[in-house]
C-alpha cells in the first residue's frame, strides 16, 4: 500500500479502459455517470449481483479468479435472460488501498470482458469489508427476453453443461484436499453461457441461471409458470469426480443443491427436442434433458427406477436458518 | 429476526414495489434481470455508488435516512450530468435478515424515489457486513449531457443551496451534541437537485456534485477542463450555523471539504450570469456565485480583503492517508 495513493487515483490508473472498447460509451469511469446508448429496439436487462468476503469467496482467493467470477456471475444473469452483453459497473469496497490487489482484480475482470464484448464503463472505491459488486447490462430485441414464467406441462426440463463441479470444488478447498485444474476452474472462472442464452429466444418457454443450485432454481420457474417438474437424477450430467462423489455419499447435494454451477436450466417444448443437438452446436456448449414439466406443483426427483428421492440439501439461501 | 425468513421472501416482501410506477419497466424485482426501456432520442447515463458502515455513515443509524439517502446521493449524481432520473437497482448486505430494518429501509428509499419519479427495479440481498450500494439510471437528450470538461476562464462558478451544513451536523452527532432537525436532515435526508441538472442543460459549461466538498469536487472539474479558479469566501453560502462555525474556529474546513453537500457546483458564461434569479426559481433553490474560472491550473481560495488562503483540509478521499 502507498502512502500517497487515493481513491480518484486508483480508479483511474486501474478501472479505466478495463475490457472491449464500444462505440455506444460516450463517456465512462471517472465522471459523475457513465453515458450509454441502447440501440433502437432493444430492451435493456440489467442485473446486480454481490459477492461478499467469506459467504461467496474465500478471502485469500486470487484476485483475478475473483474478478473473473464477479463478472461471470451477472453475464450468466443477462444469459438466463437470453442478452447480449454490453456493459458492466463495479462498486468494490476494500480494506486498503492495495494497488497490486486491484490490478490484479481489474485484470481477471478484464479478461472475461474482453472475451464478451463488455465495456467497464463505471466504478466505485471505498474502504471497508471485501465486497464486490457488479452490475451488468445487456440488450434483448423488444419483447423477446427469456422469461421464468412460460413453462408449460409437457415440455422438456434441460441444462446446459454438468452439475455440481464447483460444489466439489469448493467441498475440496475446504477440507485442505487438492483440487484439480478442471475444477478448480469451473468454481473460479465459470463461464457464463451467454451464447446458449441468444440462441434460446423465441424457442424456450422458460430460462434460469444455476446460481444457488438446481432445486433452488428450477423451483423460482415452477413457482412463476404454476406448473410442477418431475427430473430424472440418472439423467443428470456430471462429471465423472462428481458421480464419483455422489456415489461415494449416495448424497445427491452437490449437483442439485450446492449452488455456483453458472450453467442455464431451460423449459423446451417437446416438439423443439430435435433442436438440442443444434443449439449445443451453436452455444458451444453439452445440453441435455433431464425431466419433464407436469402439471400441480413442486419439484420431484426420482431415480432411474422411478423411486422418489428425498431432498436432504436446498439451494444456497443467504438468510434460510432451517 | 424470524427463523423462517429467506432471502428471497425478504426481496419479494420489502423490495416489490418501491418507489413510481414506470411503463418504461417491463421486468423488474425478482426475475434475473430487469427489463427496461430507454425513450428513443435519449442516452442513459449510469451512477454507481456504495456507502459501508462506519464509513459513511453510522451503524446504528434511522435505517429509513439511509435508505433516502443511498438513493440521494446516487440521484445527485445523475444530477451532475443532467439527467432526468428513471430507474434504481440495490445491492444490499445486512449481517443479518431483519425484516424490521429492511422495511424501514423500503421506506426511506421509496419515499425520495417516489418523490422523484424513480422506480427500484432490481435488488440483491446478501449476508455480510452492512453495505449499501446503489445504482441509479436516468435519461439525457443524446450529446446534451452536462460534463465536468467544458469551464473556460472568465466563466462563472456557481453553486446551489448552502455548503457545511452536513458536516456541522456529523460533527455535533461524533461529540453527541444535540443536532437541529434542520441540519440532522441535511446530513440524513440530503435533496438531491435533479431540476436544477435538468435546467442547467445546454446553459452550464461544466457541472459536478458536491460529495466530496467544494475543494476536491471542483478540483475534478479543473482538472478536466484545463483551466484554474479563484473562490471568494466570503461569497460562500452558508446557514448561520455553519457561519458561526466557521468563525468561531477561523477554520473553513466545513463549508470547503467537509463533503456531503449534494449541492451542485457548475460553471457559467459570464454572459448568462442574468439568468441565475431564473434558473434557481425553476430549480428551487438558491444559486450563488462564489468565484471564477481563470486560465492556468488549481483552486486559489481568497478572503475579502484578497489574501489567500491556504487550504488545511481537503476533500474526503477514502483511501488517502496523507
Amino acid at each position: 500500500m502507498r502512502p500517497d495513493v487515493s481513491e480518484f487515483d486508483l480508479i483511474r490508473r486501474c478501472l479505466t479502459g478495463v475490457g472491449a472498447a464500444r462505440d455506444d460509451v460516450r463517456v465512462d469511469v471517472g465522471d459523475d455517470c457513465a453515458l450509454l446508448r441502447v440501440p433502437p429496439g432493444r430492451e435493456l436487462a440489467v442485473g446486480i449481483d454481490t459477492l461478499v468476503a467469506g459467504v461467496h469467496f474465500l478471502p485469500d482467493c486470487d484476485p483475478a479468479a475473483l474478478g473473473w467470477k464477479a463478472l461471470a456471475v451477472n453475464l450468466s444473469d443477462l444469459a438466463a435472460v437470453g442478452a447480449e452483453p454490453a456493459w458492466a459497473t463495479l462498486a468494490l469496497t476494500l480494506p486498503a488501498a492495495d494497488e497490486d490487489w486491484l490490478a490484479a482484480f481489474a485484470r481477471g475482470f478484464g479478461e472475461l470482458a474482453a472475451a464478451e464484448d463488455v465495456r467497464l464503463v463505471g466504478g466505485d472505491l471505498t474502504r471497508g469489508p471485501l465486497t464486490v459488486t457488479v452490475q451488468a447490462h445487456g440488450f434483448v430485441p423488444m419483447d423477446h427476453a427469456l422469461r421464468r414464467d412460460g413453462a408449460r406441462p409437457g415440455d422438456l426440463v434441460c441444462v446446459s453443461g454438468a452439475l455440481g463441479d464447483a460444489g466439489l470444488a469448493l467441498r475440496h478447498l475446504l477440507a485442505g484436499e487438492p483440487v484439480d485444474d478442471y475444477l478448480r476452474r469451473r468454481l473460479e472462472r465459470p463461464t457464463p453461457r451467454v451464447a446458449l442464452g441468444e440462441v434460446l429466444r423465441g424457442l424456450a418457454t422458460a430460462a434460469i441461471d444455476l446460481s444457488d443450485g438446481l432445486l433452488s432454481d428450477l423451483g423460482h420457474v415452477l413457482a412463476a409458470s404454476g406448473c410442477a417438474a418431475r427430473v430424472e437424477l440418472d439423467r443428470l450430467p456430471l462429471t465423472d469426480q462428481v458421480a464419483a462423489a455422489v456415489a461415494a455419499a449416495d448424497d445427491w447435494t452437490l449437483p442439485l443443491a450446492a449452488g455456483d454451477d453458472y450453467e442455464l436450466c431451460f423449459t423446451l417444448p417437446r416438439a423443439a427436442a430435435g433442436q438440442l443437438p443444434v443449439l449445443a452446436a451453436a452455444a458451444g456448449c453439452p445440453l441435455t434433458t433431464i425431466g419433464e414439466i407436469e402439471s400441480g406443483s413442486g419439484l420431484r426427483c426420482v431415480h432411474a427406477d422411478g423411486t422418489p428421492w428425498q431432498p436432504r440439501g436446498r439451494g444456497y439461501d443467504h438468510f434460510a436458518t432451517a
